[in-house]
C-alpha cells in the first residue's frame, strides 16, 4: 500500500501505543494538543482533513468545535477500526498520506497529527497539501521535534553523578534521512529533518509560514512532576502552522 | 551609549578578533560567508544598510556587486577605525543597533552578519528593521546557531574514549536569555534564542520568511580539514531571509 512503514498495525505497537494515549498525563496531552489546537482557526463550517487521524481524538474534537466535514486519513486497519467505532459521525480513509491523489476536494484546513516525520518525501508531502487547500486554507501540523529524531542511535540524555538530567546528547543533526528507533518496538521507520529543511520545503510548496511553537510542559505540569524539567533542553515537538495566501 | 555591549572596543578582544578573521580557514569564511551572500539579491541599484559591519568586508563586497549606498553601522570605534581607514567610498555610523532612530532613509536590504545575537531584544530589532525597509526590500541575516547560544555553561562537545567528536552537548534550549560566554575574553554578553522565537519575531514584525539555513563546511573543506565533521552534529550559523511583502 504505498512507500510508509504501517508501523501501527503492528499488534505489539498498537497495544503499547494505545496504553500511551489513555495516559492523562502523556506529553501529547500536556504538550503537543494545548499548543496545536492554540493555531486552529474558527472551524464553524469549515472542511477538514487529518492526516493520520490514528484513533480520531483530534478529528472529534474538529466536529465538536463546528466543522462541517471532518474527513480522517491513516494507513493502520487497526486504528481506523477504533476510530470508525467511536466516531460514527466522521468519514475515514484508509491510504498512505505520502500520496494524497485519492483526495478530490479542496479544504480549508489541513490538519496532521505527529504523523509527518513518518513520511519520507516532505517537500513531496508540503506540495500535494498546498494543491488540497483552498485559498486561505491553513496546514497545522506537529511533528516530532527535530531534535529527537536527529540521533542516528536514537535520542539519549546526558545525567549527572546524581542521576539528574542535565542536557541531551544531540548527533546528527546535519545528516537528514531515514532513521530506525526503538519505540515500543524495534525497527520503527522516521525520517529526520533540519529546522531549515522543514521550514523551505513549506515555502518552496508555496506557504507563507505563520506560526511555529516547540511547546512546553506548564508551570504546573513540571511542579506536579519535576523530571519534565529536561523539556528545556530539548522540547518533545515542533508544530507550525502555514498558511496559502 | 545604548544598551548593548561594546566588547569589540577591549583591546584583548579587539586582537584575538583580528586575527580570527585573518584566517582563510575560518569557519566565516568557509560556512557562513558562501551561505549569506547565497541569499543576497541583485544589488545594482540598490541601497544597503549592513547593521554590525566590523571591519566591512561585506559592505565592501556589496559595493563591489553594484549596490549604490552602502552604509555600515557599528557600536565599536576600533571596528570602524580600520573599516574607514580600508574603505573610502563606504559610509559609516556608530551606533547601537538595538535603536535604530538614527536612521532616516529607507532601505533595499537590511544586511547583519553574525551580530544579532548581542542584541538584547530581537522582536523589538525585527519591528525596527521593517520599519527601515522598502516594501518589498529584505532583511538578510546571519547569527550564531542557537544550539551554540543554548547552553549556560558555554557550548560542549562530546567526545568518545579516542578522542573523536561523537555529539553535541545540548543544554537550555528553551531557556532564552542572557548568556555570559568567554570567547576572547570572559563574559562576552550573548542572547540565545529558540528557532521559533527568531522565526515569530519576524512574522510579528510582518516579514515574509523566505529562506532559512544552517550552512555546512563543504565536502573539500572536510576533506582537508577533518574534525569540521563536528559540523554535521551542530552547524555554527543560522541565516535567514526575510521580505516586506
Amino acid at each position: 500500500m504505498g512507500k510508509t512503514q504501517n508501523i501501527y498495525d503492528n499488534e505489539t505497537f498498537f497495544e503499547g501505543y494505545k496504553k500511551i494515549r489513555q495516559d492523562k498525563q502523556s506529553a501529547n496531552i500536556l504538550e503537543e494538543m494545548p499548543a496545536i489546537y492554540s493555531l486552529a482557526p474558527d472551524l464553524h463550517g469549515k472542511d477538514v482533513i487529518d492526516l493520520g487521524c490514528g484513533y480520531a481524538e483530534h478529528c472529534a474534537h474538529f466536529k465538536k468545535m463546528g466543522a462541517k466535514e471532518v474527513v480522517g486519513v491513516d494507513i493502520s486497519e487497526k486504528m481506523l477500526e477504533v476510530a470508525k467505532r467511536e466516531n460514527p459521525g466522521i468519514k475515514f480513509v484508509r491510504a498512505d498520506i505520502s500520496d494524497l491523489s485519492f483526495v478530490h476536494k479542496k479544504y480549508d484546513v489541513v490538519f496532521s497529527s505527529l504523523t509527518l516525520h513518518y513520511i519520507k518525501d516532505f517537500n513531496s508531502l508540503a506540495k500535494q497539501v498546498f494543491a488540497i487547500l483552498k485559498k486561505g486554507g491553513e496546514f497545522i501540523f506537529s511533528q516530532e521535534h527535530p531534535f529527537s529524531t536527529a540521533p542516528i542511535d536514537g535520542p539519549k540524555w546526558i545525567k549527572n553523578e546524581k542521576g539528574e538530567t542535565v542536557a541531551y546528547n544531540l548527533s546528527d543533526y546535519a545528516l537528514s534521512g531515514k532513521r530506525k528507533v526503538n519505540w515500543l518496538v524495534e525497527d520503527v521507520i522516521m525520517y529526520h529533518r533540519t529546522f531549515s529543511e522543514v521550514i523551505n520545503a513549506l515555502i518552496d510548496a508555496g506557504f507563507k509560514v505563520e506560526r511555529v511553537l516547540e511547546p512546553l510542559p506548564s508551570k504546573a505540569a513540571i511542579k506536579k512532576e519535576p523530571k519534565l524539567k529536561r523539556r528545556y533542553h530539548k522540547p518533545n515537538f515542533l508544530i507550525i502552522k502555514a498558511v496559502k495566501k
